[in-house]
């Protein structure tokens, strides 16, 4: 299952790493956590790097191209993390569906501010909009494949598979909000709770 | 279980009802929406309304003041409906999940753009955020208790009441970052459907 039973180190989609950002995103992000996208400004973001405003705008077009890369650097890396956990669950829906949502919240908490800023996408522009969405779609396509996948082969039981995964997909965006990196669980303990939670959300009735 | 059932008007908890707000409140509620709390200014909401700012700041102390009057109005009224909810259920855990959850969905879907800004309390300086922190706390408590009844009378088998409220409590939150009131279902259906979703994720195993 993925787990460190066997002694070995763990696979990659379940490594907990530092959040390697270069310092122009480390200060965006600071400042879309602390002010949000629309309140936070390119000079601020420079002032807090130590770059000049030019300096910053060699790097990056404009704020929004700020915010599209962590956001693309997020849920990229989410997306990946996902398909891994996805594959390693070999042919057993059971497995995958525990694997997936381990490796989302494992992300949700050990990157919880990096999570946080994504709800600011609703403020991209069209086209970054639509290339935020399809990841986000990309995402669910994954636990949706996964929740029919086991639907089929009679080991799940949910009346309506695509907001069964809308759900437990949004129960995992929420942490990102009461999450603190300073709270009683670790990240793998909440990715095991939340595992055990999207299990009871497609198993037979009782 | 406090549906149209029996012929009669569906109870308060139930209602749809058009969000009445003063004009000042929902020129707020339209800016922090478009741009956040932090991307709002009063002189910006001031003129959506069509008032002067020193008329604004005769209303309200500063735009914080805004902000706080929305959110309160959003989760105090989900509050309440919750309680009323809870209530109808008699003392039955099941129905009591079932109405509170669709008490709560209901106010998500009708009024997702009231319960989208939500997400922005977290700019909110300390005494205004332990308001909204304690609001969120009887709700999440309202839950919390529903659970444990069931547990307690043996018609729900979970590992972790807490961590299964804030489960619950999480996708219902998710809901107006991909809710459109142009979308398929209504905020009816859209109840039922996490209703019945809620009910899994507390119901025995198989």
């Amino acid at each position: 299952m993925g787990t460190r039973a066997d002694g070995g180190p763990p696979p990659e989609w379940r490594r907990l790493e530092p959040l390697e950002l270069t310092p122009i995103l480390d200060a965006a992000l600071d400042a879309f956590y602390d002010k949000g996208f629309h309140g936070s400004s390119v000079r601020d973001i420079a002032r807090r790097v130590g770059v000049t405003v030019p300096a910053l705008y060699y790097h990056y077009e404009n704020k929004e191209g700020l915010l599209v890369a962590l956001i693309e650097l997020g849920t990229g890396d989410v997306l990946a993390r996902a398909r891994s956990a996805n594959e390693a669950g070999g042919d057993d829906p059971a497995v995958r569906l525990t694997n997936v949502v381990s490796a989302i919240v494992l992300r949700m908490t050990d990157r919880a501010r990096l999570a946080a800023i994504e709800g600011e996408a609703r403020y991209l522009t069209s086209d970054n909009f639509e290339r935020y969405r399809a990841v986000r779609k990309d995402i669910e396509t994954i636990v949706l494949d996964i929740v029919r996948d086991g639907v089929d082969a009679g080991t799940f039981d949910i009346e309506d598979p695509a907001e069964t995964t809308r759900a437990i997909l949004g129960m995992c965006q929420a942490i990102p909000r009461w999450y603190h990196a300073e709270g009683e669980l670790g990240p793998e303990a909440v990715a095991a709770k939340y595992a055990a939670i999207a299990a009871k959300m497609v198993a037979p009735a009782g």
